[in-house]
C-alpha cells in the first residue's frame, strides 16, 4: 500500500471502501435497505440495535451518498431511508459476503435463509471474479497493480 | 431478521460473514495477505497500524480459521500468517469492495490501484450476481427467503 497523503491519502479502492461499509451496523442496515426496510422504526425492530448507534450509522450511510431521505409513502410526515444508485452497486458486495457466509458459517443441515431470484425461486449463482476474457479466476492468477509515479504525482 | 436465540442466534448468512470480517483493519489485512504479505512486521508497514490492534485483529483472524500459522519461509524462527481455503475465499468479497470504490470512491481522472490477471495485465471484468441460469440480476428481482418454522425449529 502507498504511503497516504493530503491529495490522495488512499490510492487503493479496497481500502477505500473499507472505510465506508466494513462496518457491521452500516452493512446490515444496507442488506435490510435491499429487503425493503425504510423507516428507522422498522431498522430498529429489525436489527435490535440502539437508537442512537442507528442514528449515527444511517447519518453516514447518508453521509456517504449510500442512502437517501424521501418522503414517507404512506403520506404521512416521517421520512423514510432508500439506497440510492451508489447504494444498489453495494449489491454484489452483500452476495459476496451471503455466499461467504453460506458456505464457511453454517453447519452440516443448519438452516439459513436463501436469495433467490423471484421470478423461478432458485437461488443464486456463486459469484466469482473473472477475467477479461470471461473465465472465473482466483487470486493466485492476479496481481495488484500499484500506481506509478507519473500516475501518481502527489506519491512520495 | 429472524430473533436471535442460543441455539441459532443469526439464520441470515450476511450477518455472520458482516460478524466477522465487517472491520476495516481485519479487511485490509486480509487483502495484504492476498498480495503476499506474510510477516507481523510488513503488515505493520503496510497498514501502519498500532501494533496491539494488529495483533488484535490477527488473533481474530486465526481464531476465524482465516489465517493460519506457519514456520517463516526464511528458515528464521519468526512465525508467518497466511490465508487459508476459508480466508482465500473471501476473494470475491475483496474484489467486490475494490470494484465499487473504483467506480464511486474516485474523482475523474484520479489514480488508484488496479487488480489485473498476471498473464495479461488486464483489469478483472466487473463481477455481477447471477440467476441459476446465468444472466446478471439485479437486487430488485431477488428476495429473501426467510426460513420456515420447520426449517428453523429453534425459531419463536
Amino acid at each position: 500500500m502507498n504511503q497516504p497523503n493530503p491529495a490522495n491519502p488512499e490510492p487503493c479502492p479496497v481500502a477505500r471502501s473499507a472505510g465506508i461499509v466494513a462496518d457491521r451496523w452500516s452493512l446490515l442496515i444496507v442488506r435490510d435497505a435491499f429487503d425493503g426496510v425504510r423507516r428507522f422504526s422498522d431498522f430498529q425492530r429489525s436489527l435490535g440495535i440502539a437508537r442512537n448507534i442507528l442514528s449515527d450509522r444511517l447519518h453516514r450511510l447518508l453521509d456517504a451518498g449510500i442512502l437517501a431521505m424521501q418522503a414517507g409513502s404512506g403520506g404521512g410526515a416521517h421520512q423514510e431511508y432508500v439506497l440510492t444508485a451508489k447504494g444498489r452497486s453495494l449489491f454484489p458486495v452483500v452476495v459476496a459476503l451471503r455466499q461467504w457466509g453460506e458456505h464457511y458459517l453454517f453447519g452440516e443441515g443448519e438452516a439459513h435463509s436463501e436469495l433467490v431470484e423471484t421470478k423461478t425461486g432458485k437461488p443464486l449463482r456463486a459469484m466469482l471474479p473473472l477475467a477479461d476474457d470471461g473465465h472465473a479466476i482466483s487470486a493466485d492468477e492476479t496481481e495488484v497493480r500499484k500506481l506509478r509515479p507519473a500516475e501518481a504525482p502527489q506519491e512520495r
